[in-house]
């Protein structure tokens, strides 16, 4: 059992969490709690390193005892060890260090998200989870938008990083990714999302509540598009407003195929 | 200025912010940073008591001086006290203590929402937010829902809880308030929410992500109504779910009224 925060697999998956730089660099991230590890390996994802402690349920030590018997390597910790490195603040004694081999991008593109300058993780969580589920194919994260394998942006996806590529690229391999994609940039100003035909294949850029979409965003949209509100002052979180609008082109496509 | 925590005034304050139960006796609730307090004195609420420190802005302190000239009991604190009273990560200097009033609730309704079960400040400050901005005309709050004059749910509403009627009220008084509207329950199982007419006069049940919709609220309930999703093992949080459902109402009615 690791009792010592300084051991090498306990700093390794703590610099894991803590940095965007280091899980680019080792290509892996750190998933927390037992239906997130469920779903990695429900996934067929790589798993590195599995850290539990006493403190798991019996439906986690299942999913560990798996795992071991796969060959992955397992370690019991103490719960001092688990609760320093968690992001909860009730963990589920399970960590696990999952490789990022990114999902491929299909080349019939008809459908992906753009979530664009959101500096939020929970925000980004959200779209991935909506996006998952209104079937956008991929989702596209430029340079500003904060890294979406942080622990809080696992979290709030729920699982959504496991069934749909999310893949950080520059603002030119995105313009590459979405050429002959119409693309729509979110924006107040924009025509109303159910006033404009989102059958065609499309690319949806959304921006921050705080600043919008960014100069390289509104370079590449073709259009804007924007949900009616009731009332002068409204608005919308990113996370809501991305939701609505991934659900409006499910909506249409879904009409129109009846 | 006021420089101690045990001040009577920090504690009615402290009081309010920790319990709905001091809330519901006193009729009042706080409101946290410059953004909701403009929100509050541009609707005409009443304050009790406004409590700024030196780390306010040149615009928080205008709005200051505007309440203190209105007859408002205004006091500077220390940035400790603040601090203390503070439900946020960096406090932006200012408290109020509004009175609640209560919106009246139009006779002529057509549109409202009950979030039944929601325990999440922020998914219930969401559905606040959504709720205003997609033209609903009141919000009824069951008992098992969280108060939603809590700090948090004030924060996520932002400023939804100045415009919209939110309610208090037992599942009979909810009952009585919304006969004469179609109840539906968002709901799994429901049929899809577009093949469904919206634009008849609606109360819209959303529920927990866990728990779903409560006995009572299920005997309420006339039908029932879902978002249709792609794969299988997609869902959505209740913030997200209610969110896209009152924006489908909203386009139905928009789309109909052409």
């Amino acid at each position: 059992m690791i009792t010592s925060n300084q051991n090498s697999k306990i700093k390794h998956v703590r610099a894991l969490m803590g940095r965007s730089k280091e899980r680019r660099e080792a290509e892996a991230f750190v998933v927390e709690g037992v239906r997130l590890v469920e779903e990695a390996a429900k996934g067929d994802w790589r798993f590195e390193i599995v850290l539990y402690d006493e403190t798991l349920s019996e439906r986690g030590k299942l999913q560990v005892e798996g795992l071991r018997l796969k060959g992955v390597d397992v370690e019991e910790v103490s719960a001092g060890v688990m609760k320093s490195l968690s992001d909860t603040e009730s963990p589920q004694g399970i960590l696990a260090v999952v490789t990022n081999y990114q999902l491929p991008i299909t080349n019939q593109l008809n459908f992906i998200l753009i979530p664009d300058q959101i500096r939020d993780p929970g925000n980004l969580g959200t779209l991935l989870r909506s996006a998952a589920a209104a079937g956008a194919q991929a989702v596209l994260v430029p340079p500003e938008t904060t890294d979406a394998f942080a622990p809080k942006v696992l979290r709030s996806g729920m699982g959504a990083h496991f069934r749909l590529p999310v893949h950080s690229m520059s603002w030119d391999e995105i313009e590459k990714t979405a050429s002959g994609l119409n693309v729509y940039a979110a924006d107040m100003d924009g025509q109303p999302c159910w006033e404009t035909d989102l059958t065609k294949p499309i690319a949806l850029i959304v921006g921050s509540e705080a600043e919008g979409v960014s100069e390289s965003a509104r370079k590449l949209a073709k259009g804007k598009i924007s949900i009616p509100m009731s009332g002068e002052t409204e608005s919308l979180n990113a996370g809501v407003a991305g939701s609505v609008l991934m659900f409006e082109v499910m909506r249409q496509r879904s009409v129109n195929s009846e």
